[in-house]
């Protein structure tokens, strides 16, 4: 895995400009639509069982995030993950809140087990509340810190045959063979809302080129918000500095700061 | 047609602060709200059929944007729309997305059955599957040009005594006796979410102070667009400049960028 | 109460990082969720019934705003606030639309009289709404001061034991001992959407803190949309220009400008 892949995979988002069907959270939905625009892809917001059939027949991924789930969408989300495994479509699941409450731990568990090709994307705590009490090995401090939550994402690439990854001051992508640690980004980012929902619809644009580990989203996105935050003076200016950031990105600004660790 | 007209319109939406009742999708509420109180007009955005008589009796237009529809949202926005019969007022009609499934391209047609004062707006392809096949007489490619789509509008217009929008490059005004071509606007537009939800958005400011046809709003969002992006230097900041300018945008401005001709 | 309460108030909000449930409406969760966040708070928007118990056993305050309201949802407020009764959690009630429909009348109603620990957050024709006939003694014109809305607060607060804050030009804080004047902001912030929501959801934050009266929220967020004025062109760049204030915001700022009269 070196920083090519990583181009090439930009390269054929922008070239090839992917559906992707996105059954997200009202809190993110504009920017989650902007940010797949921005660096080139297709997003469309639909969440209606009479058109996911259709939808998931062309589109190139399928994104899941459970933010603001009920008994109304619960249903829809599981019907979509049915439509992309029979077209053998990704999905990029977001937990959102797992471990908050039981129905968003039941309700990940649900669509973990049932999406055929699967990356999990969420941050440490969501990741180590789906896995569950196998492992729960640290206090809640270590919560904060998305190394506490290696374990518990190993437990689930073995357990869903998913890709995870995990969200945090340094994001791991972890694959059954492999994790790599980026530690690109800025402190903050975690002040504007949907940022880590930014970080998987657009992974759900790669996903549809070719990359299913996450790892060209997490590294675009962890340098596009290195540079945006450079220009923003707080998280307003910083929203918007990242939609302009992921439009522009070019490979010389991915080779210059891009920080990767092969573990 | 003069740009004196589109001034008087302005001047109009600015004074009288029109009502603009919205059933629009998740993702564009925000911009849609911004964008109708940056222009002077009083945005609500409202689904409840418990409500909906109430407000189409003192509201000045109903928008409707089948964006993010669904079997629950669908029979509000047919109530709606026989509630702004009732009441004589105008209904704008965003097909988002039609031809893209069966469920979109027939509700929206289904909307505009039903309404009586109907302005359509969309882009080419959403125009020609609105249309239906007798439209279709050009390739796939040709879809992104807003021209292919000038046969479907002007059927559109003849089948549902409407008058028709369809936003691209060239912004085409379609009506009865006449067709207006709009060449403002910047290439930068498209890469924001919800510009054509914005347009249609502020089509029912203006179709509430007497513009039935959608011009003075496309010839207005189009300078702004231009100004703005002047001003951008991604879709982020573009987003947030056109709100700024729709605020500022005066007479001098419009008259000296508007490129309009009448065919 | 002197400025020193509300510093100690942003503090403890800094500090303490409070839960903040949020059932809001559709066009300013992400802003709310923003603003929250960037005052130092936790948001979460969460509706359904499967997980609002445990939500608030743990969360610091419940946030109900009935914006976007409808038969799905009014249950899922009432249902919410239950549970924040059960557990002794603070509600905030912002009535939008109040007097608008029938329904938004009888819905912030039901949920005043539901709610135990309550703080009432209008504009002025929301507040003389909600108060009924009883408090409408001056004409339509006057709907628009806040002034007009004192009558109607008072009543408020003795019919439901709650405190009340009418928004306008001047914000009222209106308790059962004492009438605070505030009298910071700017005349843009009418033209962003949902300032007033941003206003009910930051309260949400201080009344998590033990903040009863939505003072500290009212004036931290006076002061801090004058300061975002100041480096805004128009409410696009207000809108992002608050969100960095709300972030940055200090004592001196805020010893500096609050405009604050008790009566």
């Amino acid at each position: 895995m070196s920083v090519d892949t990583i181009i090439q995979a930009l390269n054929a988002v922008r070239q090839q400009k992917p559906l992707v069907v996105n059954i997200t959270n009202y809190v993110v939905m504009n920017n989650s639509a902007n940010a797949l625009l921005a660096i080139g892809a297709s997003p469309i917001m639909a969440h209606s069982k009479q058109e996911m059939a259709e939808m998931l027949s062309f589109a190139g991924a399928l994104v899941i995030n459970i933010g603001t789930l009920d008994s109304v969408w619960i249903p829809r989300m599981l019907f979509a993950v049915e439509q992309a495994n029979r077209h053998g479509k990704p999905v990029i699941l977001d937990p959102v809140g797992c471990g908050a409450s039981t129905l968003r731990t039941e309700t990940s568990r649900q669509i973990a087990r049932l999406a055929e090709k699967l990356i999990i994307r969420g941050n440490a705590s969501e990741i180590i509340a789906l896995a569950g009490e196998q492992a729960q090995t640290k206090g809640v401090d270590a919560l904060d810190s998305s190394e506490a939550a290696l374990g518990a994402a190993r437990f689930l690439v073995a357990e869903y045959a998913a890709n995870v990854m995990i969200s945090g001051a340094t994001d791991y992508i972890v694959s059954q063979n492999r994790t790599v640690a980026l530690t690109n980004g800025d402190k903050m980012m975690p002040h504007v809302t949907g940022m880590g929902c930014t970080l998987t619809a657009l992974t759900g644009a790669f996903a549809a080129v070719g990359d299913d580990t996450g790892l060209a989203a997490a590294a675009i996105l962890g340098v596009a918000g290195e540079i945006a935050a450079e220009n923003a003076s707080g998280p307003g200016s910083l929203q918007v500095a990242l939609l302009d950031t992921l439009y522009q990105i070019d490979e010389a600004q991915i080779v210059a700061r891009l920080q990767l660790e092969i573990h």
